[in-house]
Parts: C-alpha cells; structure tokens; sequence
C-alpha cells in the first residue's frame, strides 16, 4: 500500500485539513463489508488520499515522457496537474455514512452533494480553491461531472481504469487480507499514456490492464456481493425504514437523542446538515434507539450493532417468485415480520464494457496503443476480458432469519418443528429448490 | 497480517458473536493515532481475534512438541487450550473508548471492568463461558489477573513477550505502514517452548527475541510517542474536562444529546453504562456540542472532529519549569486561555526490564535456554537489549497552538507580533531554550 | 514465499543431503528465462523443497479434517504420508541442466531419468528410501509415473493443480518480481479435501481456484513465453548442434577440455554421465570454446555467455511460409548464416482442459464439490476458466540477429542498407506483414 | 525488492550488457550462505543493478528538493549524475567467484581489479565510458577509489550509510527470507539529503538510520557469520590450498581438465584470465577433480559439491589455544588430517562507528542535521548505535568433521570410541570446555 502520500502544493495540504474532508475519515470506505472481513476498517479518508497519491504519479509519469512540449498534439499539459489534483481527492467528498443504503432511504446523492460541497462558497473546501482562482472551485467540479474540456483530466479520475478504481481495489484487498484484488500497478504504471482523445496504454501492457480487469471481477464476486454483508445492508435498510415510520407518530423520541437525523426524516435537509453525519452518528443513535420503545426498531437496531447478519440463499427471479411467497409465510408462520425480516436482495455489476452506441450508460472503453500509434480496444485482444466484456456479474439471494435454519436459536422449537422441516427443505446446496 | 483466524470451538465463536465482544468493532485500537498514521483506523475487535490466533498456534506447537506427555514436568497439559484462547481473546473486552485519556477523566478502569465483564452473570460473555463449567468465567478472569495457578498459561497471555504484545506491533505496523514494528514472528514460534516455570525461547533464537524488543522500542518512539498523536490526546483531555465543568453548571444540555455519557458526567456509573459507550458515542457528542454556547467546549469540540493539533517543543522537566512559565503568560497575552491550550505532556516506556526484586512493578523477565537446560536472562546476552533494559524511553513536551508559530493563522498578527517573537526565539532545534 | 521448511522425518533430511539431489543447486529453475527476469536465479533446489512442503502441508490437512478414520471411504489415511512427501521432493531430481533445449538435442528424458535415478541401487537416493523399507523406492517412482493404487497421492504430486505447479507458480512470480502469478495458497489450503476418487475443492473455494488458473495463465504468457528467453534458448540450440557437428570431425578438441559432455556427443550416456551435468558445466565449457577455431561454436558461445538475444516477431504459421523465406535470405544476404542465426519457435501450452476422451492427453479435470457431495468440473461454474479451457496460448515468432534492425550494430551498414531497408519494411507492430 | 529498474542513459545500458558485466550473473552475491539459505540464489549482477536503482533514486531527490541551483552551496549539482550512476553500477565489476576465499588463496584482489576492469583500454567496459568523453573511465574508477573531489558523489557508493550496504542488506534480507535486513528504505531516501562535506539525513528521520544500523548488526550475526556456511568457506579453502599443493607436484591433470585456473596456479594471470572465471568453473573443476587419484582433493571436491559441511563451536581464543591442540590431536587420532580437516575461523565486523582520529581505518561517520543546520554524530543521539558503535561483532569457532559428533556417520566406531568420547565431552552447549 502506498502508504506515502507525497504533498507538493499548499493547496492540498488545505483541502485535507479542511472539515468537510476530515469528516471522511468518520466513514467507512467499504460500509457493512467491515462486519464481514474484519481487517476492512479502513475510511474514505485514505482512500481520497490513495486516489490523489496515484493521480499524483501519473502527473509526474505524463510530465517527464509525454508532455506537450515533447509530444506536441496530444500530450500533458502540466498546467492540468493542481485541477487533477484537486478532483482527485475530493472525489468522494459527498459521501455519507453508510451511503448505498442511506442514499436509497433517504433520497441523497453524494456525486451532487460532492460538487455541491465544492461549489458552496461557505465550506472550507469552496474558499481554498477559490484563493487560487476566481471559479477555479467551478472549475474542479466540472472534472468530477465529467464536463471538463480535457479528456485526459476527466478519465484520469473516472474511467474504467482510472486512479479512483485501482486505489479502492488494491486498498480494499490490503485490507480485507484477500489476494484477489492486487494487481501490478507498477507495471500499469510504466504503460500508463496521454493521447489527444484521453488516456490509452501500450499495447506491451496488454496482460497487466488485463489483470486488473480480473482483479476487478474477483474483487466484485469476492468481497463487494458477499452475501454476509449484504444481509447486514438488509437489516440497516429496514432499520433506517423502521424509524422513518415510526418518526410520522412519534416525533420526540427523536428530537431528544438523534437531532442530527431529523432533517433527513423530515425529507427537509440542507447540505450543512449532511455533513454533520457520519459512522459514528448512526450508531450511536441506533445505540439510543436501543432504549425506545417500539419492538422492530429496538430489535433491527441491536441486530445491526451487535452484527446479527440474516441468512439467505441463491434463487432464480425468473421462475421462484411464487417459491418466494411460500418461505415468507413460513417465516411468517414462526413468528417473524416478513417485511422486517426476510428481502430478496440482487448485486450486479460489469467488471467492463466496451463503448455500446445504443447503450444508455456510456463507458469509455480501455484501449491499447500499438507501435505505430492504432489504437485498440481491450477486449479485442484479451480473451478473459472478452468473457467478462458486458457480463453482469452477481447474484440474487432470498435473506431470512437464522432462526429458520439454526434451531439452537430457537426457544419455541417444538411449536415451530413443521414449519423449520417445511422451510429447510427448501434450501439444497445453498439455492432455493421446489 | 495473519488475516485467516482459525476458529475450532463454538465457544470462541459464540464469545466473537457475544454483544460485549462486537462493540470493540467501534473502539479504535490507537485511539488518536489514527489521526497521525492515516491507514491506522483498526479496531480493538481485529487485535483481539489477533492475539486469539497467536495463542492457538502457540497451544498447537506446545502441543505438537512440548506435551506434557512427551517430555514430562514442565510440558504442555492441552487441557489448558480453552481457558488459554479465552482469556487471550477476552484480554482487552474492558477497553473503553480512547481509553487512557477517558480513564484519566472519568477514573474508570479497563482491567478491572475487563474482570467484571467476564465474571457478571448478566453478561452474554459469563453465560457463553459458565456453559462450559460452573467457574471457568472465573477462572478466565484469573488469567487476565495473573493469578491463574498455570504459569505458561499468564505468560502467554501476559508477559514482556506475550500473544498481545506480538499482535500489537505486528498489526500496527502493518496497519501504519511503518517497518519497525516488524519481527519474525515465525521464527519466534520455532523457538518458543513451556518449562515448569512458564514460558522460555531456545538459545538459537536469541536474535529473533532481540529484534522483537528493539521493533517494540522502535514502535514505542516512532509510533506511540508521536508529538501530533499526543496533542490530539492533549485536545480530547481539555474537551473532557471541560464538558465535567460545564456540566455541573448545565446539566440539560447535556441529559438532552448526550444521554449515554451521564453516567460518567455524574461520577456515578455502572457496568453496563460503560458497555454503551464507544468512538462513535464520544465523537457524535463532540458533533453535538458544537452546537452549544460555551465556547471552550465548542471550540476544543471543533479542533479534536477536525484534527486541529497543537504543536509542541521538547523541553528539560529539571530545569526549565520557570521558562514554561513564561512562555504560557506568553500564550496567555494572545488571547488564549493555558489551562485549555496548553499543557506538557510526558510518554514514557520501558521496552524491556529484567526481573528487580526492589522494583515496585514486578516484570516477567526474558528467558533463553541453553541445550542443557540452563536459562539465561535475555540482557545477559544481547548487548542491543543491556542496552535498552531499565531505560525509560520517551520525552517531554510542552504543547500550545498552533497559531504562536504559524502566523497564517493569526488574523491580530500586528497586534501580537512582540509577542509572537519573544515566544519563538524561546524554540530552537524543537526544543525549549533560555 | 514459505521460506521456512518443516521436516519431521529423518528420511527426507537424508534426501535432501544425497548427492543427486545436491545436484539440483546446480541447476536453475527457470533456465533462460533468468537472463531476462534478473531476479529469477533460483533453482531446481528450492523449487523441490517448496513442493514438499506445500505438500506436507496438505497432509497435515488431510490428516487433521479428513483422515478415514473420522469420514471412511474416501477419506485420507496418513499411511501414505511419508511416500507422498518423497514423491514430492523428488519429482524433478531427473532433469539437467536447461533441460527443454538440452533434452532436444541430445534425447534424454526427465522423466524417465527421475524414475532410474529413485530405483538404481547405486544411487544415494535408492539406499536411503530402500532403508524404510524394501520396495519403497519402486513405490515412490510409481508415484511420479501415475501407476501407484492411490489416486489421491498421485493428485497432490501431479494434476492440473498439485504441489508443484502451484510451488512454482508463486516462487517464479516471486523471483521474476511480478504480480501475475500470485494466487492464495492459503484459501487453496482451507478448501482442498481429499475424496474417494483423488482430491477435490470445497464450491466455496471455487474462486480460489479459479483465480489460480488465471495466475498459471498470466505467467505463461508473461513469463514462460517471453520473446528474449525464447530468443536465448535459440542461441543455445544452435550452439549444441553446432557442437554435435563439429564433434564429428575433431573429438580432440571436446575430450580435453569438455570431458564430461563426451558421452552426450557420443550418443552413449549413462544414468552416472548425466548426473555430472550441470549449468554450470555448460557455461564452463562454452567458456572453453570461446578459445576454439570454428568460428560458428565461438561466436554462439559468445553470444550465450553474454546474453546477446536474437530480435524476432510475430508471424503466422498458415499464410507468411514462403514470406519467411524471403527474411531468411536476407538475413543470409548480409553474412549471417540462416541456420545458426534465424529460426521459427513456437510456445504454446493449455492452462486449463477438462476431460476429453477423445484426446491423446488425458488430464485430471478439477472438480469442485457442493455441500451434498455432487462434484462439477470446474468451467462448468467459472466463466473465465470456460473462456481458457481447451485454449492452447501462445504464439510463434521468427527470430534473427538483432543487427537486421539496429544498423548502430554493423560496421557495414553502406554496403546492405538496401537489404536492411527491404528486411523493415516487412517488420510492422511486432509482427511480420507482406 | 525493487525488481523494476529504470535506465534512461544509453551508456548505462551498454555497461549492463558488456561482457565484463554480464559475467556478474555467474558470480553469486552471497557465496557459500547460499548453502545455508536455499533461497539465496542471486547474484552479483542483481545487486549491482540494485544499487545502480538506489543511486538512481537517490539523485533524482538530490536534483528536485536540493540541486545547487536551489540551494546553493553544499547542494548537488546534477551533472554528477552519470558518473555517479556509472559507479555505483560498476562497483563490484572485479569480483570474482567465491571472492572472500579465492583472493585468500591466490592473492587477487577485487578493488584493484575493479579500478583495471575500468580503466583498460581493451574491455568493453572502458570503450563504453571512454565514448563519453576521454578520461571518464578514470573519474568513474576515481570514485570507486574514493579520490574523486566531490564527497557527496564517494558517499552515495561508499560509506558507512551507501547506495551498496542498502541493497545488499535488503536483497539478501528479501533472499534469504529473514525479516532482519529489513529496514524502511523509504523513509531513509525521504530524509537523506547533500551538504558541503558529503550526504547527511535530517534529524526528523534519525530512528531509520539507527534501525538501517540495527538491520546489518542482525543480518551479519544472522546470515553472514552464519556457522554452517563458513564451514563450507572452510573446506573451499582447504581444497584449493590441496589444489595448489597438487599442482606442484602434477601440472598435467590441471592442464587438460582445468585449463582456466592454471595461471591462478602459476601465480601468473591476467586480468583476461581473470575474466574468464565465474562459480561455474570452480564447480566444473571440482566436478573434474572427482575423478583424479589424490584422495584429499577428491574428498574435499567432494564434500563441498555435495555440502557435507564440517561442524563447529564457539571457543575463546584468549584461553583455550591448548585445548584446541588436544582437539586436533583426538580428530588427528580417528584417521582425518586435521590441516585440512579442522580449522579456526573467525567472523568479525564493526556494524558501525564514529570517526577515530587514532584509527588506521578511517571511517566517514553518520551525520544527521538539525533545522538549524547543525550536524550531529549518530551514536550520540541513540542509545542502541551508541551500544554497537566501534564493538566488534562476531564469534570465534574451531571447525572438525561431523564423523566426531555424529557417530552414525561411523563405520568405525568401535575402534575409535574412546577418542570420541574424549573428544564430545569438550563441547558443551556449543562451546569448547576443559
């Protein structure tokens, strides 16, 4: 891990120390994901600081072999390096805590609240871009929306292979102490070049880009869908639902202990108060909610802070709907809240794709440079990203108690035998079968 | 990083489940460190599975090599294993959130809550292990007391060179990215071995046992003693202190947000007060008072969330307590108060000590032993250790803000520019002179 | 890198310290391939520790989790632990020095060497396994020929993934510095089990795996295959040959100076003539050519020692035939003699194939096992493995002197540059072209 | 390990594939430890091409944060970089194989043959320097002989802290699988920086220059003074004394099997004849001798071919020189010739020290700056290089055959039992007794 964090200019020096990008240290980069692989403690902090610290040497790499004034057409300009810079560490500056589910309950969206938090004249963040230039925090905005003028900028922070990518990827194996998710960013690295249309690498570099398109797919498959921490995603979605409900008919019990929410479950919040959240407030407010009265949000919150994961397995959507309906109602039959207690919940994700015209999610495809300066597209040459090129990858899972499954858990047993018997033989080999 | 914990009883699984044992998830294992060492955001939950699997593979090689049935008195009786993984596992369960500073304020103390935590039958801890026989909490506890009848069994758990000690540095150089910390914890294991006494290391790794000590001085001045850590530690003691002060003033303000911190406010707090608190409920709290009106509170809440350190010179404790004098008048004049902004601050270690029989605090010496049998006190054959045997390793600093040095921060410069320069010619080198 | 090597049986200490396995020091790993990856200089020596630890280690885990008295049929019965691991120790003790070049010219077999070397009661090696028991060297060699009763010995020694693909696998990408071949041995370990019909890994485990053909993939054509290795293994070819011939018309020159290569160049070798052999043996008498008359042997010896590769590209075998010859008399148009200067090499190998029974190859399909017992062959459920199975990979390449396309190289540029002009312009991206 | 080199000056490539160079890759780094530690296979030539990247590294900080045009005097000027980096890549150019032992033997001498290699008109070598300008094959060999003007420019390849000892102690680390060489290189580059009078680190990074110190105390008590491989330096020494004895009496077997090492026998070489060797041809010769009829070259060709090391204990040298005559005389006694059966061997080195005005060896002492400028010697500020500094580290050993101690080597034992009786009740715990 480069654990190093080389800082040349005053002005990032600023931006870390600012509030709103200290906050990130308060979040967890990988969410749930630490309650499954316990080394994963890891924040959006570093991660920002690993996204700048790569972008960092591709600026020194494209500055001593491709800048402008060797290459001409199509090279670095190195007057790009401090904007790069810039929207390299403040890339994720609008997340939040637990953001996938958080955003999902609560209806935010951290890729606006980032330019947002960049473009606010009253953050810290806004008036140290600003004393560089007027409309320079503008400026570094439009990099993270894609809208800048420079490709080569744009796609060194966001492209299939861009800085942020192969930071959260080598970060995230370090952590969780898998092997799958290393590949050979030295050697990327070295391939790594600018050309007029944005960033491309050497065709000599073939099998690293490569391997980082598998590590990729081995990181999604491994560690990002593994079912355990989705189960835990599960039970915050329906806790984080549980309190919007029972805040319409008691609203107190909020305004007391959990005053930072009670914009968001007024579905009135402002930016300031978004940044007042993180890990750390959730919590502790689920650790107060272990108090409240009502039964669903007091178990669901000691489920999530005492990770009491649901257990699920593999179905298919297609032709198990009705499959599904049985096993709600035995669940239901023992004595759980189907709605609270059971989810079906599907990860998908394409570890690459080419440009697809008539898709209406463009990517900007990988492509290799020859010798003679043809460019070519990564899948064309490499049969392991051919078979993984506009693939999903992921899978759908039926999650319900433990209780169903573990009669060690269960005081009622002999009340229940049928239904476990029933629900049980239902499961072979980790799906669900007829 | 030993990532992969092999766990082969349900009563370690189930104490790793227990509620008591999850919420050291949210303690953080070097406290303000990680605000110096950005990787180092483990948990106190990663060590203690840590330590955990040090202890078993030491049960297995005594066990394999060292049976009591294969070499007699002195040997290993493998009837031990479960009370050793235990309390090797359990080992820290009393920690607190940043728990030297919390225990300096509020006078709580983590070894013996860690004792109440094992032994109170409330506890989901007592009921996993009561399971296993009516007194083995007990005996449990009694390991982590050092009253345990089994000499090997407190030693590996607790001695100059114990399954926590090596967890701790090897993880935390792993996790701040330093070398030092690193020993060869493999050849240790080849080496180690049980005799009626406790626990001794074959001759033939002497060297191994010295690099071990000198990567614990290593951690201790390189990592542990940080100045910037330290004046984190500085701000969060001031910022409690204050919230006692306040508190007896204002009790509302805090009954209303800070609810699971009254207790401790109130001088008056039980077990399970203390097992609701964690990182997450201190730094929500500092959230909250940033919102009140005194404005120490306010204003230390604000410089502990958002990593505003003090700076700090070395300084002679002998001699130059009147110039400290000084120099906090000097603070004063600035608008600062000293009792919140300034202070000194002492850390100091003994990387290892050998057995003195006028010493107060009793160690465990090191012990090798030669192919005969003989044991041969660690000092006595390492220069590099005689050389660190009984010396306190540390420095005293005296800590105030950052703005009496860095005068980008001042907006009263002119005002206070005398000032400014007769407190910075008092610094030199990074220390205090006359 | 399991640097660490644990032996627990006097026999396989005996092993290692007899004379032909000694031997093996003497010989690298991965020949040629050491004079493009500098770091690659280790030999067949530690590659066959690696392999009888890795299998030790599986033992241990059979023997541990699966052993038949605890699952029955199909379980592991530690009987055959002590013939697995000589059988893993020993498997390679039959080759010399740059064996694939060296096996080519002169028609030994490893192979079959190995299997002579184990059962000639000459040998150190025969003594110390017919010291266990009479017979037992017959049966160790059957191991390695696939003959012995037990398949799941045969599996850890020799299948798709065995002890010694997945030893050299990690300590070529450990030496070569790459990051291709890493896999997780660890996960590999925690899956791998023992069943009636050989060995299998548990479903859970099947990324693992999969991950690991990847890895075998990637050092292929990364590693093994690479251009300028193939290039030294050209020259050293071509430089034996050259030796057979002009052996034929002057055996003086050889007999003083190059005695222990007589029998080789005779055609007439024994078991004892080939165990004398070593690189070093080579390079020493390629050393003494330096100083023979025929200009041919001298300047491939020089070329050899001092790593001068000949240049190549790509070609296709199909269609550019009567193109090559067009090269290969242009090359000889400039002084260069087409027989020792060019030639056609192919690398091709599968890194994965199921059972075929149609083919001339049978392999050992891996199979994957779900919690029922059912096995399914492994790219029945791994795309990637699907997209390489059956895939032989590789490439062919025309190689030639590296003066046809650097002119600083040749002194008489003037005199052929028409000839080098023609000789480019069929040279475009690495490949050969009309 | 820093596997990736960068070369951006064609000379430098020329240099590496000179032939002089490329014989390095025949030559191993560590001699005989790599019978000690099977992994220690690499050589010369990867070390060489280490330091080459250090130095490299080294100049590339020196030119950004500290060229003379920024700082002024005292600071580097860049156009020291090729010689520099020249140096540093040729440094151990003249060593030979097995270079302790041999130039013991024959009387060579690697400095000097280093300064010739460089200097010689005829070499590849010196063509290459010369092309850059006349005379700089002499200012390269000037700073491998420390006469060059520029301090900063010897220090970097020669010093107590140099671009060498990093390398060497971190490869052999990496190579030998220890964890003690390892120091944070890293850190050491961040704080190393030019002066007037040589290269000095800021004091900020002093505890990675005392662990550097640290690392190479550990490694050569470790692995270079490692008993087993001086015990095969012994017997190498042995056997090429015998060879030089035999020789006198029959040149005619050296003559035909041995042709390279006969000017070594002479006493009469050549550098040319010095470039022709490499471990290789000692092992072929060795392979050679198996066959002639003097019984101690054969046994000693054959004992170090196939590592059949001697054994040993630690003796005092003061007190027990006549202890060692009855040793002598027991070994003596049981039929081995104790002149080129036993021997004393003595590992000495000086881990580091401060300048002594009194000492005939002059060391350049490390220095680190304070902010103000201020130099200040090392072993001042920290205690454990104060503990080693001018202490010689090593031990003493008598070396005899392990026939003496390991009685099932014996075919004789009952004859002689009583001399080996005698003889093992002086050695106790590894050491000689009365």
């Amino acid at each position: 891990m480069h654990q190093y964090i080389h800082v040349q200019h005053q002005v990032i020096l600023d931006l870390i120390d600012s509030k709103e990008f200290q906050r990130l240290r308060r979040i967890k980069q990988l969410g749930t994901a630490s309650l499954t692989f316990h080394g994963a403690e890891h924040s959006r902090f570093s991660h920002s600081l690993g996204v700048y610290e790569i972008s960092r040497r591709i600026c020194d790499i494209f500055h001593r072999n491709y800048s402008v004034e060797k290459i001409g057409t199509g090279g670095w300009d190195d007057g790009e390096r401090l904007i790069t810079l810039c929207a390299a560490l403040l890339h994720d500056v609008g997340h939040g805590p637990y953001s996938h589910t958080f955003e999902h309950i609560f209806q935010t969206n951290h890729e606006a609240l980032t330019v947002q938090i960049i473009c606010s004249p009253k953050t810290e963040i806004y008036q140290i871009l600003n004393r560089v230039e007027a409309g320079f925090p503008e400026k570094v905005a439009s990099v993270i929306q894609k809208k800048y003028p420079n490709p080569q900028v744009i796609q060194m922070i966001s492209s299939q292979i861009d800085a942020d990518r192969m930071d959260y990827l080598l970060r995230d194996a370090y952590f969780t102490g898998t092997e799958y998710g290393t590949f050979d960013l030295t050697r990327i690295l070295q391939v790594i070049r600018p050309y007029q249309g944005g960033i491309t690498f050497g065709m000599n570099g073939m099998h690293a880009v490569e391997d980082y398109i598998v590590s990729r797919y081995q990181m999604y498959v491994q560690v990002y869908f593994h079912p355990t921490s989705r189960a835990m995603e599960v039970i915050l979605e329906h806790l984080l639902q549980r309190a919007k409900e029972v805040y319409l008919e008691n609203k107190e019990i909020f305004s007391n202990h959990s005053p930072l929410l009670i914009p968001f479950l007024e579905n009135h919040f402002t930016m300031d108060d978004y940044l007042r959240l993180d890990d750390g407030v959730l919590n502790t407010y689920f650790n107060h909610w272990l108090d409240e009265s009502d039964s669903l949000l007091k178990d669901l919150s000691y489920r999530f802070l005492n990770r009491k994961p649901l257990k699920s397995c593999r179905f298919d959507k297609q032709n198990q709907e009705k499959l599904l309906q049985t096993m709600r109602s035995l669940v239901e039959k023992t004595g759980f809240n189907p709605t609270y207690y059971t989810a079906v919940h599907s990860s998908f994700d394409l570890p690459y794709d080419f440009y697809r015209p008539e898709s209406n999610k463009q990517r900007t495809q990988i492509e290799l440079q020859e010798k003679d300066g043809t460019l070519v597209e990564l899948s064309k040459v490499s049969q392991l990203v051919e078979a993984l090129a506009g693939q999903g990858q992921g899978d759908q899972r039926f999650y319900f108690p433990k209780e169903m499954v573990d009669f060690s858990l269960q005081d009622n047993y002999d009340l229940f035998s049928e239904t476990y018997k029933q629900f049980n033989a239902h499961i072979h080999n980790g799906a669900l079968i007829e």
